[in-house]
């Protein structure tokens, strides 16, 4: 493994993107939010986009010059044109416009479409817990790899769904793949060269497998938690999809490569128990949580709790990358003639 | 069995619970929605709370003269106390609350506290996504018998969620327990005499069991879908409990017996794609989704679909019931010198 500071990583990107025409700002701001995702552990969602985001970029499928816009809204609703901007920038819009709204009327609802893929979701809802307020975010991916309870064959997208909520430390976090694990998972595993376990997947026949590799060989993925995560994989596709006129896992597969349809809802504690007594009353309810015992070999953990101890430790150490990863984010830096400075000194293995 | 006509169901409830001293419409009112957990298949919330109501009721735990009171409003928000009342009452006046200010403002969220067992919760919810709502129920339940995500013993109670929404026929509806299954299917388990699935539940010692009875000798319940059950386990106790000032399931046991947190969040369509063109492509997307192929011996259905299709059988065929509950709820009739012309017709069985 390669082990590089989260702060470089920004810079880099910030450098790869602007390379590509993104304005400074945007371009550090898309970085960032990626970078997140490494130091939250979720490394899927992490500086490999880098890559993958520049192929969508020159295949002019991320527009580096668009703005997401708001184009219609009352009080407490907006709808969102991402205009395929980068995917990012339309969920931080969207995100922004929702809390602003649940600020002055106590709940908002926001949605958006033509968006790009937005990365690791929680990076959003986070944002709004850490503002005091309660966030819910509804997505659907449009392009199909997940079967439905009882059924065969790829129908719907990994439907991730997250909520946060405010508590006295850092937010409650719950941020999944409605699937029994996210794509990237599957893959991560083909990579490292690991068997998975029964029940993530099945073979393009329908079959059992351990094999990471049938994911991508036509097979695909199972909905948590049987016909109860099921459930909530089609909420996220009628509100991500149907609600926001954003392509469905259903539609026939069309440009651009990876899309998410986004619905948000934010609320303010403030119009309830208010907010310092919903911190406290929360607080005492994850603590009672955590003092319960475990089971051999198990540990109570608090939604969040793995993602904010991951990043404390990267943040202080560094996040580590595969080597192969590194050395491909190199040469795409070296092809987009990225500051030497920006990568060099993290060329060593450690 | 005995098959009971689901009107004289109600009737028969409706006598009980005003010979109890409730009003008549109100009784009626509490009835129709328990037989509606009849019509719909939850027996376990079905006439079986004909019996515990009238325990709660003697105890001085409903109060049937009590009305639930809006105390604190907004445009789009509203805190109702329940004054223990009937759950159901507090229900639905924060449903009906939930349902007026979200067709003013598009968006509202209503929570509710000092409130009995609500029954089915998706009974709520389905009734506003009838009126062209989404609507979304997060309860938590003050007694604890579930346990936490790699946790022992009984931490919080069975968490219902239910998510309805208006599609072209009856609502797409998400109804559940976050625990694996609800109290009341370990418990008709025991009442037959069978055995249940492994994963369930675990006996006092934290043991795997297939036996139902452990469960009230002490075991727990399981959170469905690993600790992605867990997190909106958790999700509904902080919004249901915290947020709306009702008891958690980790406060100390006291009365009443059976309480609910509730908080409602409901949403119009028109603020977005619109309600005609939402319901359209809500209808293509399960369409869509019936369609996909099945799994050998499974059958791919949409949320709700299981339920209606109870409902049309039992309205045309009556509802059937053990024997045994029949005949105390013929007991509790007589001793409560309910007209025998209103459940003599169905003592045969059939």
């Amino acid at each position: 493994m390669i082990t590089v500071p989260a702060d470089a990583l920004v810079e880099l990107g910030t450098a790869i993107f602007t390379s590509l025409g993104a304005a400074r700002e945007k371009a550090r701001f898309v970085a960032e939010t990626i970078v997140e995702a490494n130091l939250t552990g979720h490394d899927s969602h992490g500086v490999v986009a880098y890559l993958t985001y520049t192929e969508r970029i020159k295949g002019g499928y991320i527009d580096v010059e668009a703005a997401p816009t708001v184009v219609e809204e009352t009080a407490t609703t907006a709808l969102v044109d991402g205009r395929w901007s980068f995917g990012q920038l339309t969920a931080m819009k969207a995100m922004e416009v929702a809390v602003e709204k649940a600020e002055r009327s106590h709940i908002s609802a926001v949605a958006a479409y033509r968006c790009n893929h937005i990365g690791r979701v929680g990076y959003y809802t986070a944002w709004a817990a850490e503002r005091g307020l309660v966030a819910l975010m509804f997505v659907n991916v449009g392009h199909p790899v997940v079967t439905v309870y009882g059924g065969r064959g790829r129908v719907l997208g990994t439907n991730p769904l997250s909520i946060a909520i405010p508590t006295g430390g850092e937010p409650f976090l719950l941020d999944y793949a409605t699937s029994v694990v996210a794509h990237g998972k599957v893959r991560q595993a083909l990579l490292k060269g690991r068997r998975i376990p029964r029940g993530w997947i099945r073979d393009k026949d329908g079959g059992e497998t351990d094999d990471p590799a049938a994911l991508d060989a036509g097979g695909w993925l199972l909905p948590f938690g049987g016909h109860k995560g099921y459930c909530l994989q089609l909420v996220n596709e009628l509100l991500g999809a149907a609600l926001t006129g954003s392509r469905s896992g259903l539609d026939p597969e069309e440009e651009p490569p990876s899309t998410n349809g986004v619905f948000i809802i934010a609320l303010d504690p403030d119009a309830f128990v208010g907010l310092e007594a919903f911190r406290e009353r929360c607080e005492a309810i994850l603590r009672g949580v955590k003092r319960c015992e475990a089971e051999a070999g198990m540990r109570v953990m608090i939604p969040g709790e793995p993602e904010w101890e991951t990043r404390r430790r990267r943040m202080r150490g560094g996040v580590p990358l595969p080597e192969a990863l590194w050395s491909r984010l190199v040469d795409l830096a070296g092809e987009l003639g990225v500051d030497e400075d920006l990568y060099r000194p993290w060329m060593r293995e450690t």
